[in-house]
């Protein structure tokens, strides 16, 4: 956790991700959008809509990691207490924000605010509001704490204007070499080449086609020049084991 | 975390779901595998390649559910640490099986048990064979956890072998409402709705399709007549609404 090398949690609230009724498609977007510009995941949890169960998740992770990203529970009704659940961590109140009842009346005009509409005015005291390209009603950024909403389109709305004001950290270089081969027949050989590279991350990750199966080989790490290094090496270790291999970046 | 109602939670293991070039298959198929036999997930986290990291979630969550599925790393190369992160979060040993041993002489063949093959063999010492019907490798059983691996088609077919072992809970009802209405519209009734019906779960999903707002309202619990109930109401209000609203099981 330090400014130099940042780094990020992301925490996802809803029962529907538990229960399986809806696939969380938020992950995915955040890693790579956070690691593209060197702020690395780190750590994910998927907690339900029960407010002791946020609050103590997000206060272990806001503690841990330079930023946190929340997804879900901001919306306008009585399962969503993502804000309640932020500022009971925080130790804060919850107010109304002018700004965003101003963002309300602007989207659903100034005579349309019900309750349940304004209940998205509100925010942990101390908090700034990120901007929803999407649909008006706002995130929130709570110190390193970033609010976003659950519906992936609106989430990656928001997600678009608070990258700009990370600390980025230093890029990632990756590349990936493929082959129909069995994990297992490459294992030996790639546990000696990972030895003698330990500052590129080598991960293996087995899949089948067809009824075959094939390995990807996957080199990651700051030092472009290492991970190149280990993908010419890694091709080699195909070729050696006759095997037809393909080198993609990412 | 009773044998009466049984719950879970799933340790997601793989530096590849961190960094985005993987996208998670296997939560929502866990959630729903393990909820339709009264096992509710409760959370999930996601954790690097890293020991440490393995160890205090696992332990973290396996005092605090019934059951722990965990998913990645059991495969053949360097990067495969969770059986040497379960042993070391129970404080055992890693042995190797003479059943997992013969498991793997069967899909390799014996004379070709290479050190890398003969590594899916190592379990911690006291857990069971979990079967394998895919590839081979077993997954593991220690005490409440289930050890599988994190390939989505092998993954699935030891899912299946073990939820047989399982204490099973009361069963879920599950029906939907859904619409072509802003959620802020039905956010103050659903809200009176909901406090009058405590013990059904009643969650609320917006979505956008074609540019038009819609919204998902979901009853759940396990009572199967009160979540009839609600959902009878929540057509009721829809059609207050003037929403043609649409009801489904699930």
């Amino acid at each position: 956790m330090s400014l130099a090398n940042p780094d990020a949690a992301l925490l996802i609230i809803g029962n529907e991700i538990l229960s399986g009724r809806t696939q969380d498609a938020n992950l995915n977007v955040v890693a790579k959008k956070f690691g593209s510009v060197g702020v690395p995941l780190r750590e994910v949890r998927v907690v339900p809509d029960i407010q002791t169960a946020i609050v103590r998740a997000l206060n272990e992770l806001r503690s841990a990691y330079t930023y946190v990203v929340t997804t879900g529970g901001i919306g306008p009704t009585h399962d969503d207490i993502t804000v309640d659940a932020v500022a009971r961590a925080f130790g804060v109140d919850v107010v109304e924000d002018a700004g965003a009842r101003k963002l309300l009346g602007m989207h659903f005009g100034d005579d349309k605010l019900t309750p349940a509409r304004l209940r998205m005015a509100r925010i942990p005291k101390g908090a700034a509001l990120i901007d929803n390209p999407v649909s008006g009603a706002p995130g929130v950024r709570m110190e390193n704490v970033f609010v976003l909403a659950g519906v992936p389109v609106i989430m990656q709305g928001m997600l678009d204007g608070i990258v700009a004001h990370l600390a980025h950290g230093p890029a990632m270089h990756s590349l990936t070499v493929s082959g129909f081969v069995a994990e297992s027949t490459v294992a030996d050989p790639l546990r000696a080449l990972a030895a003698r590279f330990p500052d590129v991350d080598i991960g293996s990750y087995p899949w089948m086609r067809e009824e075959r199966f094939g390995t990807s080989l996957v080199a990651r790490g700051t030092d472009g020049e290492a991970v190149r290094a280990v993908a010419d090496e890694l091709l080699a270790l195909m070729k050696d084991l006759g095997v037809d291999a393909i080198l993609s970046e990412a």
